[in-house]
């Protein structure tokens, strides 16, 4: 355990789930404890828990406690379990990693389906804490592949919140930053406030300054004049999910960030796992975009903000084609200007 | 009066100037009376009144008030209306027709110093009304210029709120959404909400609903998105202040959405009226903008809703450059592509 270690959204304990309730932060720092795969579903589609690889993880673990509650069930546990894994998979539509640590699940679930009930479920549980072990692991190494391209003195602007908090620990665009700053290549940190749910107000600015790594928040409205009037080197992000031909699917502004980017001759750079890869799907206008409800835009904390009649459009992620994209990290290495070649010889490499 | 003339924030009556309350909008509608230039001047700098001609007229009356009370406290009375107008004049830096305004009442004062007191009153009242009643008019006129470049079935996105409530009336940006509603050109409006006052959700919305023109608000982080996927015609904006070779400072995102529009083929149309116009501003980048408390960012309703130690940066305005701006509209007519010459010409004609 080293410094960056001491954010936890997502706890297996004592056979029990637990995650760092993350609507009440940074005021209050409190778990709930989840019981089945039903309770895990409604917490990632109420962003108890929110972040690609965080809901992967906790997915993974929502599929441990359903087979927990199964196995006791009788003959039909196997087809319950399909159930609680729908229940899972329609949580939220657009980070693959879902998707990913699903499968990973069901994959080494089926190969041990004759084993007996406390094998299987010492078997689930274990691959369920490979993949949350490996996932920090992922993110210590991007770490270092990210900080490496930075220059000392710089400074960056990061969106939404890719920190420990939307991970298994120590995060993908803020373990970069955390990494840059560790080896003391960071001037400043800017982040989004990122409406309508100030992920980066509320958590990212938590995580950094809980590290008094020194923080500046921004309104969206005001990133392109940050990188007129002041000397912004890199925009930092995580993802969603990313496409066969490099286009990344990332929280709604980040498309905006990269247009404005490239407009400006700021760099850009996505850091994610490969788990958020996903080559079924050719190019980023076939990723599913989750619309949320208008109501996190027309209200604040349960009360009315806007005009009464007003509408609101609100897609939570948005597409950056791969052209606007000057690398994307993994834990296998750097991908400069990415390409559907390039992706497809990245993940096929056994990396860097 | 009109459908469109129900929205009034200023009011001069019985002596007395009142201001609707925009802080306290849309929920409720309060007026506030002030009786000196002072409270004048704190009712603009804490945002009671917003908006750069409502800015100018409120400036108005205020000298009107100041010269009420200066006049009945004896002989130095001139030099106590300058340390008024000096308040009025400091209470915000970028919106230029608070200079403008001020100017234009203290040359009427000056005009008729000799004269007995009430005829110097009611002399300066009068001029007040008159920039009232003529930013009304313009509000008119940039109205039918601007609906008249707009194509049947067009679809807008607006900032901030350039309505009824940033001017004497009508509104300058919504004046020309108001008008091409009214003439069956529009398809739908969109608004931003406008971060971090939520101007275009609290006040714009509020404008077009109850004038029943539907509005679907976003969050600026979505702008990029809804040009890319939806087909939207133009962004139509106000201004605070337009330098003499096109350039324009407005609301901090609207620099933002000129890129965007531009990226995406969207145009970009900005409506003010000649008084937003400074000509001994030979560029945008000579503009003063106003940087407001970062607690604007970092608390909502008085309450904090970041991270403890979390900075923040908060620039009221922005500057677009005139080669992102398609047309500027005033009351005298319609500039495409603003330059230094078109500037110069348009500001000597007298009008179309």
């Amino acid at each position: 355990m080293n410094q960056f270690d001491n954010i936890h959204p997502i706890i297996w304990e004592n056979d029990q789930l637990s995650l760092l309730d993350q609507r009440l932060l940074p005021g209050t720092s409190q778990y709930v404890t989840l019981h089945s795969a039903g309770e895990v579903a409604t917490a990632i589609r109420n962003m108890v828990v929110r972040g690609a690889p965080a809901i992967g993880i906790t997915a993974a673990y929502g599929i441990v406690l359903a087979t927990k509650r199964r196995l006791s069930e009788g003959e039909n546990w196997r087809s319950m379990i399909d159930q609680d894994v729908a229940l899972l998979a329609n949580s939220r539509p657009t980070a693959v990693n879902l998707f990913w640590a699903i499968d990973r699940m069901m994959r080494c679930l089926d190969h041990i389906l004759c084993d007996p009930p406390e094998t299987i479920y010492a078997h689930l549980l274990s691959e369920a804490k490979a993949i949350h072990e490996q996932d920090i692991a992922a993110n210590h190494t991007m770490g270092q592949w990210g900080a490496a391209l930075i220059s000392p003195n710089s400074t960056v602007l990061t969106h939404c919140n890719a920190g420990a908090l939307a991970t298994g620990g120590f995060g993908t665009a803020l373990g970069v930053i955390r990494a840059a700053w560790a080896a003391q290549r960071l001037r400043q940190v800017y982040a989004d406030e990122t409406r309508p749910w100030l992920q980066g107000a509320r958590l990212t600015a938590w995580e950094l300054t809980k590290e008094h790594i020194p923080v500046t928040l921004i309104c969206e409205a005001a990133a392109a004049t940050l990188f007129k009037t002041e000397s912004i080197d890199w925009v930092i992000v995580g993802a969603d999910r990313i496409a066969a031909n490099g286009d990344v699917a990332n929280k709604i502004g980040t498309y905006s960030l990269a247009v404005l980017a490239r407009y400006h001759g700021v760099k850009m750079m996505v850091v994610a796992p490969t788990s958020t890869v996903d080559m079924n799907i050719l190019d980023g206008q076939k990723i599913p975009i989750e619309h949320r409800s208008p109501k996190e835009i027309l209200q604040y904390a349960g009360q009315t903000v806007a005009a009464s009649e007003a509408q609101a459009w609100n897609p939570a992620f948005d597409v950056t084609p791969a052209e606007l994209v000057d690398v994307i990290v993994t834990e296998k290495g750097v991908i400069e200007q990415p390409s559907s070649s390039k992706m497809r010889e990245h993940m096929q490499s056994r990396g860097i």
